[in-house]
């Protein structure tokens, strides 16, 4: 039996300190030009059903590190657009001999699927507006390099917290850490129920970076503007921006973290972004050493089956 | 002097019957665990002008196992979207020191100019209404697992005959290697001139799969219906569907395959397809093993011209 | 550091040299079945933003020969269609461990700007109407091979000088090692400041062709018809056509090159295309080898910045 990572939410904060630390070993082992190579040489496949740069590359750096074998498949170019369902899918991926799936998808939950229909590990690499957990370990072990514990920490998560799989991620794991989680954004940008979120929310900045340690800035997908859940970028920038003058409500030693793509001048100014408080590279950097550590962790052997 | 596999058609029993034999070899060996990399570790172009989502990975497994190095190439974002020929853009490959090609493509017989005008093997992984040898050869292996011989077995194939490469090439494998083979669909999914075809044709389900020992369901192109050729799919499957009721005219052992991807609810139901009799996981993992039979095939150096 | 090779006009002869000489090394290596793997199993991005066949297929080729890993990586399916810019789309693939790039961009000089914040090598495969430098090494190594030299030769480079990257890193090249550099196609077809071109304009095919001993012919690029550049194909084949008759005035063993794609009937015609003058082969095989050369040589460490 292996085990998936689906969501960060069911993980045992004692499986994410594990993920950590094996994330940590392998960025050690790697800068210091040590091979890690796998002795099984898996072959997994990448199944990236929205655009990608960052975690498509990231992933395939991981495998490329660890010695496995991996199979690119999109969306477009694939028997899905002839109309085949998504478990005939995963089904004829399962009986190729894939032995492991990274998926990245637009509807919530479509890994969970996929998971019930493929015999062996699946990796969630984005799904919806539910959650991307290698995101939020990429996160959480910059912070733990920055700031040495995420226990007692306050973490402010900014903007569209609403549509944001990175802020959902980001959240429970930094709670199960020892974190003290705030939502920070316009009433439009904030899911409906803000009672079931893991932290309180705040519409005011200033009010919801105060005293922060790490500012998490998220990214403004434009396509809100044509929802009419936004006025206007200027208007959102105007109120919302991480930048040096609002950056000083946080707590003086304060970090800024932001997953990418950046849209410079609108939720973050280039001032802070190529600062020395902004974790941009270290972020992308750790992403490829917790994908390691997550392709390590699910293709190990559990006694009982282990369903996150 | 190398070989091709362009079509099912020109091959002798013989060589057919060593096909299956590798294939059945390299199942065993890698289902075992055992190393089957070859010696020469060749780098293949995989050129799909159509979509594909099985093949294309089911080739890339075989050439993964073999240790072959592959290069992916489809119509879009190369040189054919400037107007380049077909001709010179197979010329590119062959002077870029490939050594050898799969190809799909929408034009029958794509793949036989291209086996002109390259130095080195080329595979036919499926071109127009004309041919697709790999599958062909996973359904015979996955039949003779099932029923120990293909000999005298009864094979009804259903459906989109007209159109179908799939139906084409399992014909004439089943027939050289010893079947009765059946054709069962609607006058407009017939071919124009069936005396041609290698074996009878029927327009009544029932008469057509009376005592099949095999029941080969083809896809049902939804294209058809904007061509005309149906009505509607609830008719053809009212007519043509394979479920558990209209299966009881089969022998009493017979299985039912599929070429996938399946049309759930029109060619075939659920209860059927997800059944015991149902060969299409075996299918999907047996096309594996014959595409690497087949790399291992036309690799082999040849005394004299071998054309297929 | 490390060097890039962005343009062959900031290239000292030395340098272009020492690339052909590893080059030719390289292909008697390769031909000869020796294995030229590097000790480093580098990985580097292809990041083709335009279309290519031969390009990125070459540049893979070479890759695989040295053993380098790569991660092909295309505009579409990315963050830049998030509206990312290619500063931060370079600095992630940087901060993702990509140990060098090979970049094709519409946009001239946006190698350069590639260059400026990534954090090792990056090849120019083609950017905008700038430079193509492994296709002017390449070229180069085949008019070596046939011609023994290049000192001395008058070289005729043909067509669309004015929208051509093959014309202008060829012309830097040729004149740099020697050779007499002549530009042959209509006016319209020819950059506004003829003076700064490394050689001597002609309007005229025959004056233009005169005594040369390399025709270089320039694709056709068709979309400038309906620039209105060109008032029809079968005009500019009257006038500019390299065929057996035109090619007459050439020098008695003259050669013609061409990029490829070939357009057969607009700027060149079958029977020279076809013939023994035709250097169309050689030129595709001979990539591979400049490529290696080019990767090779790039990631050599240098004691201070080289900036080409």
């Amino acid at each position: 039996m292996s085990r998936n990572l689906l969501a960060i939410r069911h993980l045992e904060p004692t499986e994410i300190t594990e993920l950590l630390n094996r994330a940590a070993a392998f960025k050690e082992a790697v800068t210091a030009g040590r091979s890690v190579e796998s002795s099984v040489r898996r072959s997994i496949g990448l199944l990236f059903f929205e655009n990608s740069t960052r975690t498509r590359v990231a992933f395939e750096q991981a495998a490329n590190y660890l010695g496995f074998h991996v199979v690119n498949f999109s969306g477009s170019g694939s028997s899905m657009s002839k109309g085949e369902s998504l478990k005939d899918t995963i089904l004829t991926l399962r009986y190729e001999r894939l032995e492991g799936l990274v998926m990245r998808h637009k509807a919530s939950g479509a890994p969970v699927l996929a998971a019930k229909y493929f015999d062996g590990p699946v990796i969630n690499a984005g799904d919806g507006q539910h959650e991307h957990p290698t995101q939020a370990l990429g996160d959480a072990l910059t912070i733990l390099e920055r700031k040495g514990d995420i226990q007692g920490l306050t973490v402010a998560i900014v903007g569209d917290v609403a549509h944001s799989r990175v802020a959902r991620s980001n959240a429970w794991l930094l709670q199960k850490l020892g974190a003290e989680v705030r939502f920070v954004g316009p009433r439009t940008l904030m899911p409906p129920h803000t009672s079931k979120l893991p932290g309180e929310v705040f519409y005011d900045l200033g009010a919801g970076i105060e005293g922060a340690d790490v500012v998490m800035c998220l990214r403004l997908q434009r396509e809100r503007m044509s929802d009419g859940l936004l006025s206007s970028t200027a208007e959102y920038a105007r109120m919302y921006q991480i930048n040096r003058s609002t950056l000083r409500m946080a707590a003086p030693e304060a970090i800024v973290l932001h997953p990418g793509p950046l849209n410079r001048g609108i939720e973050i100014d280039d001032a802070v972004a190529d600062s020395d408080v902004s974790c941009v590279t270290e972020q992308i950097t750790n992403g490829i050493f917790v994908k390691m550590a997550a392709l390590d962790w699910v293709f190990e052997p559990v006694t009982e089956a282990v369903i996150a």
